[in-house]
C-alpha cells in the first residue's frame, strides 16, 4: 500500500507534520506469523456460527439453546450458536503475554517534520530507520518552532522533568508572551546570520552552527509494528515532553487505522484511551 | 502488496520451498528516502528528452546534432536530445558508496521450509524477524532432507569448509548411494521412536530430542532490503553451504522481481550474475 | 576482568555448563552513565553520615534527634544523622521506570554447552552475539542429552506448552525409563552412522544431517546487562522449557555476582527470588 | 579494565574531548571466540620454535637447514625452525573475509564532549548505546564551537558535501575571521536569552529552543569492536565532516592501544595509515 505524496499530512505544532508513507502487513498477517509455531494459519476474526460456519459481526444476544448468559448469533440461515471467539483472542493473548515477535511482521514508514529538538529525542529509538534532511547538503529552510502561550503555561508541578531551574520566577502570561517574542527575534537573527555566512562562502556544514535546535527539519522513519508500539509507549507517556507526545499520538492514530485490532488490544498498556 | 496464500512456492531441495508473503517499498521509495537529505524527491527513471521532458525508454541512437558518440532519443515530438541520466544514477551511487540507509525503506517477508540445519545457519542473521514452527507446541511433520547423489559428489577440493575429515575415504558414487539409504533408514527409525515416545506420554518438548537436524521445519522471515542484500552476500557466496545457497538464490530472484533496479545496481557486488 | 579458562564451569544437565568468560561495567558505571543526563556523576552507595560523611552499611536505628521514625546511623565518630539515601535509590528508579539505557553500559560474555535444542531457543535472542562450534568445520563431539526420570515426570498439567499430544498415555515411571533407553540407543546409533559416513568420505556438512537435536554443542554468547535481563525474564519464567530455565538461572547467578545491586533491584520483576 | 575518572581526556576542537571509560575483551579473546567453531582455543601469537615450542618475536633469518628463503628463529636453546605463523594469521583471515562476529566479543565505552551538530551525526550509528546530557533536566553549559580560520579555509573544492551554496563568494581569510566573530556574538546572545528565559520561569525543555547546534553536549557511547570499526570506516573517511573525523581518529587511536593486533589487520581497510 504505497500512498505516495498525495497522502494526508497531519499538521503538528506551528509548522510540523506527520504523514503516512506506507504500511505493510496487517492484523491478519500478525496472526499468520504467530501461527507458524503451530502451522494452523489464520482462522478468522469474530465468533463463528456453529451451524453455517460464517463469521459474525452483528449484535449479540443471549443464546436460549445453550449456556445461560452466553450470547448467540442469528446468522439468518438457521444458525444461532456461536463458536469460540476468533483470532482476536489470540491477538490479545500475544500482546498481553509479550509474545512480541509476530508484531514484527507488519510495519509503517512515515514522514515527519519537527523541530531538531524533537528529532533528537526521536532518534534515540535505534530500531527505527531514519533518513533526514542534511544541513551539510542543503541549507535548512527557515521554519522555527514557537510554542503557544498555552503550551508555555502548562503547569508542570507534577512533572519534575518539565520543570524550571531552581530560583526561577513563576512563569506569568506576560513573560510567556515575551519569551515568544524573544524566540522569534532570535530566530530571525539566526537566519540572517546563517544566510550571510552562506553567501560569504562559509561551507554549509559550518554555517549551520548558528542554527538553533528550535528549527524544523524533515525525515522519514520506518520500523515494524512492535517497535512503533515501543515508541508510543515511551513518547505518549505523561512524562514525555509535550511536543514529541503530540507526534507520538498521531503515530498511534495511524496504527489505529492500519492495524485496528492490534490497536485495540494494545492501547491500554500503551497508555492510550 | 499482500499476496496471501495463493502465492507461488519456489520448490527447493526435496521438500523445501521459499514463498514471498509480502514486499513493501520500491526502487522509487528508496530514492525518495535518500532524497530526504536534499528535499528533492523522486525525479524519475531514465534519461529525459530535453525538448519535451519525457522520460525515455526506447532504443538509443547517436545524436547527430550534438556531441559525437552520445546517443539521443527521438521522442516523436521533435525532441531528440536526452538529458542527464535519471535516478538510476543516484541508486547506483548510493549502492556503490555504501549509503545503505535508504535501502532500509523497503523490505520483504517470506515463508521458508528448510532442514533445521539450514534454519540454524539462517537464524544467525540477527536483523531478520523470525517466526518458526515449534516442536514444543506441535510434533514436527515427518519430512527429512536426503541430498541427491549429485550433491553428495560435489567436488569440494577447492572448499575446505565443505570438506571431509582427515583420513576419510574418497567418496564414491556407491558410497553416496549407501549414505542416502542410511539416512533414509535413520529418518524412518527416528520418526518411529518419536511417535512412540509421544504416544507414551513423553512431553513434545522432550520427545523431540530424537529428531535429527535433517528434518524440515517452517518459518517466516522478514527484514528490510539492506539486510536481505547482506544475507544474500554471505549466503549466495561460493563458500556458503550448497543448501542455503539454493535458498539465498531464490531470495535474490524475489528481490529482482520486487526491486528490479536495486537488483541491477547490487548484483555484481553480491556475487550474482 | 578477563577470567580466562581457569574460570568456574557451572555444570548443567548431564553434560552441559555455563562459564563466565568476562564481565564489564559495574553497578557504579551504570549510575555514572545514567548521570550523564544531569552531569552529576556517581554519588556513592548507602546513606551517608551527615557529621563525618562516611557511607553507612550497618544496622539502622530510629534517630532520636530528628524526625520520628526515621532511622539513623551511629558511625562511631560522633555522627548519627544519615543523609539522603545513596545511589541505590537512583538504580531502583531507573529499573522500575524502565530507563533501560544505563544498563547497556555493562555486560557479560559467557561460554555455554547445551543441547542443540536449547541453543535453538537461546539464539532467538537477537541482541546477543554468538560464536558456536560448527559441524561444517569439525565433527560434533559425541555427547547427548538424556533427561532424568524426575525431569521426564514433571507434572505439566499446569503448562500446556510442556504438554503431551492429544490421546497420549499418561507417562509412567516405567515408560520414562524406557524412553531414556530408547534415547540412548538412538544416540549410539546416530553416532555410529555419523562416524561411518564421515569415514566414507561424506562431507562433514552433510554427514551431520543424522545428528539429533539432543546432541550438545558449545558457544560463546555476549551482550549488555539490559539484554541479559531480557533473556532471564523470558527464560527463567515458569512457561519457559525446563532445560533452558536451568541455564537462565545460572546466568542470573552470574549477574548477581558481577552486578549485585542491579540484581537486587531487578530480581522481583525478573521473576527471581 | 575500569579506568574511572582519572583517565586521560584527549582534547578535541576548542572545548571537546574523547575519554576512554572502559574496554573489554582483547585480541586474544577475539581469537578464542572465533575458535569456538573448531573448539581449538587460542594457540598463541607469533611463530613458534619447532624445537622448544617458544613463541618468537626477534629478528628473522633464513633457515639454512630447511627450505631456502624461509626465515628461521634462533631461540637460543638450539631451536631454529619456526612453525606455522601464529594466530595473527587467523585474525587477519577473519578481518579480510568479513567474519565479523568474533570482533563482537570485545568492546569499548567512551565519554565524548562535542558540538550537538557532531553528536547528531554520531547518533546515526544505531548499534551504539548512548547516554547524553539532557537539556530537559539541566541547563546546557555555555560552551560553543568556533572553528579555527584554518578549518574554515579548508579547500573543499574536491568535496561537494563540504561545499558552499551556489552563488556564494569565495571564502577569504577576512571573511572567515568575520564569521568567527559573528558566531561568537551569536553564542553570547543565545546564552543571555537562554538564561533570561530560564530565570523568567520558562521550563528548561522549552528555553533550550534558543540553543544553537554549535553548543557542546556530553555523552557516553558504548559498543563492540566490530561496530566501532564500522563507525571509524564511515567517520574517518575523507568525505566525513572534518569535525567528526577528528573524533573518529581518536577513537581509532584508543582501539590501537586496547586491541593492537586488530588495529594492525584492520587499519588499511578502515582508511587509517
Amino acid at each position: 500500500m504505497d500512498l505516495g505524496l498525495d497522502n494526508v499530512r497531519f499538521p503538528l505544532l506551528d509548522h510540523g507534520y506527520v504523514q503516512l508513507v506506507e504500511s505493510w502487513g496487517s492484523d491478519e498477517q500478525i496472526i499468520r506469523s504467530a501461527r507458524m509455531s503451530t502451522a494452523k494459519g489464520f482462522l478468522g476474526w469474530g465468533p463463528k456460527c456453529r451451524a453455517c460456519g460464517d463469521a459474525f459481526d452483528g449484535p449479540e444476544r443471549d443464546c436460549p439453546d445453550h449456556i445461560v448468559g452466553r450470547p448467540y448469533v442469528d446468522c439468518g440461515r438457521g444458525g444461532h450458536m456461536f463458536d469460540a471467539p476468533g483470532d482476536e483472542k489470540l491477538l490479545k493473548f500475544l500482546w498481553d503475554n509479550q509474545h512480541s515477535t509476530p508484531f514484527e511482521f507488519a510495519g509503517m514508514t512515515i514522514e515527519v517534520k519537527a523541530p531538531i529538538m524533537v528529532l533528537r529525542e526521536w532518534m534515540r529509538h535505534r530500531t527505527q530507520s531514519f533518513s533526514e534532511m542534511s544541513a551539510r547538503y542543503t541549507p535548512l529552510p527557515n521554519e522555527n518552532y514557537i510554542p503557544s502561550i498555552e503550551r508555555l503555561m502548562v503547569n508542570s508541578k507534577t512533572n519534575k522533568q518539565a520543570g524550571t531551574i531552581k530560583g526561577a520566577e513563576e512563569l506569568t502570561e506576560e513573560w510567556a508572551t515575551r519569551f515568544r517574542r524573544i524566540l522569534e527575534d532570535q530566530y530571525v537573527n539566526a537566519e540572517d546570520l546563517y544566510q550571510h555566512a552562506l553567501q560569504g562562502g562559509v561551507p554549509k556544514e559550518l554555517a549551520r552552527l548558528i542554527v538553533p535546535v528550535g528549527r524544523y527539519s524533515v525525515m522519514r522513519a520506518s520500523t515494524d509494528l512492535r517497535n512503533w508500539c515501543g515508541f508510543i509507549k515511551l513518547r505518549s507517556a505523561p512524562n514525555a515532553q509535550w511536543e514529541i507526545r503530540q507526534y507520538s499520538n498521531v503515530v498511534a492514530s495511524l496504527i489505529k487505522e492500519a492495524f485496528p485490532r492490534t490497536y485495540e488490544v494494545a492501547k491500554s498498556s500503551l497508555g492510550l484511551e
